[in-house]
């Protein structure tokens, strides 16, 4: 799956900031630098799932069935509805904001939170909606334009962010509101990094932030109507699987948040709550996490979740590592008994929703022991203990710690990757027969029958994204999501690009080839063969600790660069074991800002790629485990590190031109495929797709 | 000659400023982003020439001139003396720092400013003095503990910068002192920037930077041993190397400085000010320029210079573009009667000394119409046009503008590096034989006779640097430089590194070789075959543009980092036309803060190589042209940016291990050195060294 792309951004960061960023060698705009810096963490949110009507379980399901008619809304209704509730006593805004997300800035979110598709009947996995008085206008990228001209109704103004003129959202209402507004958000769907930037937007034209922290006006109107809220059990995720228990990981927090001069932090990454605490949920698609919020202090910890999702072995479990439960939604009473108890919490600011942040800052105030000592610290890092509650600021300890994979948890992926492997094996045996008999056989046809072999593999739990299944043209489109009723046929004389991934219960899995059916042109050949050099080029990278993933993006890209191409995504994102397949904080990517080192034991994929519009679209994915080199020396006694593969499929040799192979090159690939057929064969015994990897393993001759 | 290295870092800030950066991933401290990401403007400064006794002239000389007996100074009484000067009526300070800076900013300074070489008798090219009622210490890098040593007599402390525990001259002044403390500067000769870092390091604890403005208290007490500035003539850079006049430059530079909504603009960069003007001149050492500051507003412009270099040639060129002259030291009452003109006026303040920027500062509070209005306006950029005076901070618009090279001056740099590789030739060939016959010639020797060679050429002027030629072990000394009394001799049996380079009339070299005289070892040949490749990955590097050169950095050391390998200096910098050797804003480093794309028409050194402590080192170094790469596509309509060689000289085929080598980089060097012959051979017509020219670039056979 493919990381943050030039083309779609996170829509909310493109649309509710203004990109002050430039080149300009002569203006020194240090406003300009915090755009590029802030993004420690990937922001992906592009390949939400949309707000399809079907229920909120994980369970794996086949995209016809998922795709049920869509209800046609009748949105005047809603517009009026919800401008009603401006007025009321405790609201009194002069419009409202609703963006995509959750209160936890999750990727994929469950359906009861994609209010901004309920408001304005589109379903796009991003944008964002404003609602004034008396316009309503939104925000999407270049990849929804005709799916959000087709579901808006009139009432809307479609505002094609990205195009030349178009105005970012806070922007806009910035604009239209007469001076002396008040923009009402929920507090909750905006981080504080997000919230303060809006702020700063509308304050320029005299406009006020409004809070509103009891009542989301979506919500409110959407009613009997509303998806219930997931309910799903959580499960507990196995120590071998973990690697590490939970009394383990949580010391070694409590001595981060105390190495930082701290006695608490408060956590609302979903993913980050499942790793700390072993735990794997069900309520969102593609993602094994459960709505929760976690605060840890250093003699105590109290998990904030739906009561009804805990068992009684995992009420055990939380027990045993001292965890005490509380319901989801007194979050910030939790919040507020910390300050009471004058907690020095860490909190960081670009996941954290400013309901939290604002609700802490405000009880320290009140808590705070004598009127000088009223200005509370809120610092970027503190060493001085005080008897007054204080907020410090710092990107989270557990996203890092997450990322750097132990020893079960890498055996987990690696044979997590074995059996995915066999499932694929599997699946391109039957597709390449399948094609050329059945000429009706459709992009979407071939993702459900994907998902049938993946279920068949031990420990299979649900696809870790949407599959991205395009033939010709449709895998020019980045985010291609095929649809049941506008899909392409799978056409034997184009190129097919397969981009999929599992969830597993020991391991997650994200893979991406592109194939011929039949014979490629040299142009497609020529592409896919610059592609496989830059695969190669980062997959072979050897480079000191301390490098930042940024520094190899370039090697990914240097075949290309030479013949004037290039793709518009960046090369690598990091990826959870059972987890996210999204996850920071590392990436190898054209987004220079992101310093954050690859380390021994993360993971990140390779996934260069081409593509051609309404041509054909090229991409080549492996996962790589960042991992020490053995290197013959050691300059300045650094370490230096290198890359192991954890995916293992044939890279289909027919697409080469081999005359642009150097002897290394070649040298590689056959080495990985004697590696493929050596890990995986032992898992098709027996079976007739045995010979088929066979066939797609052997030697490429050198010239 | 070598860009930026990791540890050699410009002293001025290295001893200075707090390194607050680090990468951990966990503190977010904003503060430590500036440090990374002010460094548009490359601080070179680590080769300066030295405080030798002789005079300030540039005209070249044998290394064995230059450095007569230094007078063993007294210092003891010149601190005596200068402690007295702190309690004069206008001084009243507690403290005085004396840095290695001239006013300018400038890497090579004219004798008459080393003020710090005096006052300690260290005569390092990088070092900052702080003297207080009853300490004295020193700071300088690991390059010169040893040097300092023998220099600094018991008075001094000597701070060895960058050891663990050594804290800056910041901090140790902000320390020794009693809280109120005053600690005086020589405002011009610390840029705005610097001055202001200062003054917050020492404010934490509570003491005061003083300006004095009227005097310098080294000069006080120099006295008459003072060398007089320097008073060579200045002459005009002929328009058939300059390629623009005066009046396009500065009509250009007019409209530039009305775009930023300015008014006028004050350059203090000697090298800005030769360019704009078409002059050069002889005040310093190895590098072309004059002692001057300018003043350009929208309908005037002055030259602030010593009226005894201007000779009537000049003064007529200059009265043809309608510049003013001025003498050097009524600077401050030209910025004064700046603001009284109520000029917007333009300034970089991470070059302009602080003395000009505080004199506008307040000079503008003075002219202000009104009390209200007294609260002048200094922001990054300014649209608004007002009666009052004020400043805009912005990176001069010159520094571009003289980084992308015209067509004349391309040509003038490859006419004469054309010339300057024929004296190469010439002094290769003398060498080869020498080395073996005379068992005493040293490196210092080596140099002297590469000066003679290069005198010989048309046009030569001086050398661009102090040659580095370094046998054995000097050769892993990175910012080596041979002095007659300590110098090795030539060893026939150890790796030779030649650094070198020279002022043309028509344009600036610089080129690196690293030779055997008889059998490198398997060793010596794998590591120079690997710096060979990172040479051959950078120069047929092909990128959009838009590209900062950081990028291009890891393509010359991923040969090396394969095998754990690495060199602690960047890759690149930037060239002057028959200006400075070193320049920006361009350059290719691990440096990620500079975010300058490289453009069509800059001048970068490729310039990677290896440093084996105590055994041997390597560097490969050509000069190359930035232009537009003639790419078969151009994805996204984006130009592709390749290079283009500016040096032809023969690379040592018995240094390469053919084996690590694939054949496109045989290819390359095969290619090469077919050019190398056809433009340099030509010019040896009628010599013996044209044989040597024929064996040295015959092809080198494929495995």
């Amino acid at each position: 799956m493919i990381p943050l792309t030039l083309s779609s951004p996170s829509l909310n960061r493109l649309v509710l900031f203004t990109s002050r960023y430039s080149h300009s060698p002569f203006l020194r705009n240090f406003n300009s630098l915090p755009l590029i810096h802030r993004k420690f963490k990937p922001q992906f949110g592009v390949r939400c799932h949309a707000s399809s009507s079907s229920s909120s379980s994980f369970t794996a399901k086949s995209s016809k069935e998922i795709r049920k008619a869509q209800t046609k809304v009748v949105v005047d209704e809603k517009l009026t509805a919800i401008r009603r509730l401006f007025s009321d006593p405790g609201v009194g805004i002069d419009a409202y904001i609703i963006p995509s997300q959750d209160a936890h800035q999750s990727e994929f979110i469950a359906e009861c939170y994609a209010r901004r598709a309920h408001i304005s009947g589109f379903t796009g996995s991003a944008g964002t909606a404003v609602v004034t008085k008396d316009k309503a206008a939104l925000w999407t990228d270049g990849r929804y334009f005709l799916q959000a001209e087709k579901q808006l109704n009139s009432s809307w103004i479609l505002m094609r962010a990205g195009n030349p003129g178009v105005p970012t959202a806070s922007e806009w209402v910035a604009d239209v509101l007469a001076p002396g507004g008040r923009v009402g958000v929920d507090p909750f769907l905006f981080s504080a990094d997000a919230a303060e930037e809006l702020k700063e937007v509308i304050a320029k034209k005299n406009h006020e932030l409004v809070y509103l922290y009891n009542v989301n006006l979506v919500d409110e109107i959407w009613k009997d109507s509303r998806p219930k809220p997931p309910s799903k059990q959580i499960r507990i995720h196995d120590l071998k699987y973990a690697g590490v228990d939970v009394a383990s990981k949580l010391l070694s927090l409590r001595n981060q948040i105390m190495d930082a001069g701290a006695s608490a932090i408060v956590i609302s990454m979903l993913d980050e709550i499942a790793w700390v605490l072993n735990l794997r949920g069900s309520d969102v698609p593609h993602s094994p996490v459960m709505y929760a919020y976690l605060i840890v202090e250093v003699d105590q910890a109290q998990l904030f979740v739906d009561n009804s999702k805990v068992t009684a072995e995992v009420k055990d479990h939380l027990k045993n590592a001292r965890i005490e439960l509380r319901p989801y939604d007194s979050i910030l009473q939790g919040i507020d008994s910390l300050a009471e108890r004058g907690a020095q919490l860490l909190m960081d600011p670009s996941t954290l929703n400013v309901a939290i942040i604002s609700t802490y800052k405000s009880a320290c105030e009140r808590y705070s022991e004598s009127e000088d000592k009223a200005k509370m610290k809120f610092t970027d890092s503190s060493n001085g203990q005080t008897a007054n509650p204080s907020g410090i600021y710092m990107q989270s300890p557990i996203s890092w710690a997450k990322a750097i994979k132990n020893d079960a948890e890498l055996q987990g992926m690696k044979n997590s990757h074995l059996r995915d492997a066999a499932a694929l094996a599997h699946f391109w045996a039957w597709l390449e027969e399948e094609v050329h008999k059945n000429a009706n056989l459709t992009e979407v046809d071939v993702a459900d029958r994907l998902l049938e072999f993946r279920s068949m593999q031990d420990g299979f739990m649900d696809t870790s994204f949407d599959t991205i299944s395009g033939s010709g043209a449709n895998g020019a489109i980045i985010h291609y999501k095929p649809e049941p009723e506008s899909c392409s046929r799978v056409d034997p004389q184009k190129l097919y690009l397969l981009d999929s991934g599992a969830q597993y219960v020991d391991g997650t899995t994200d893979i991406t080839r592109t194939v011929h059916f039949s014979e490629p042109s040299a142009r497609e050949k020529e592409c896919f063969t610059r592609v496989l050099q830059g695969h190669i080029a980062l997959d072979e990278a050897v480079f000191p600790e301390g490098t930042p993933g940024f520094v190899l993006d370039g090697f990914a890209r240097s075949s290309l660069w030479k013949i004037g191409l290039d793709y518009r995504h960046g090369t690598g994102h990091g990826v959870g074991a059972a987890l996210n397949v999204h996850e920071g904080p590392q990436s190898i990517s054209f987004r220079y800002g992101n310093m954050t080192p690859l380390q021994n034991g993360m993971i990140v994929s390779n996934e260069p790629g081409y593509y051609e519009d309404h041509a054909f679209g090229i991409r080549i994915e492996n996962l790589l485990h960042v991992r020490d080199a053995e290197t013959p020396n050691r300059f300045g006694g650094t370490t230096y590190l290198g890359f192991e593969k954890l995916t293992f499929f044939p890279i289909q040799t027919k697409m080469i031109d081999v005359s642009l192979l150097c002897d290394t090159e070649i040298d590689w690939l056959n080495r990985y495929h004697v590696e493929v057929w050596e890990k995986v064969s032992p898992l098709l015994e027996g079976s007739t797709t045995q010979q088929w990897l066979w066939n797609n393993t052997r030697p490429l001759a050198k010239r």
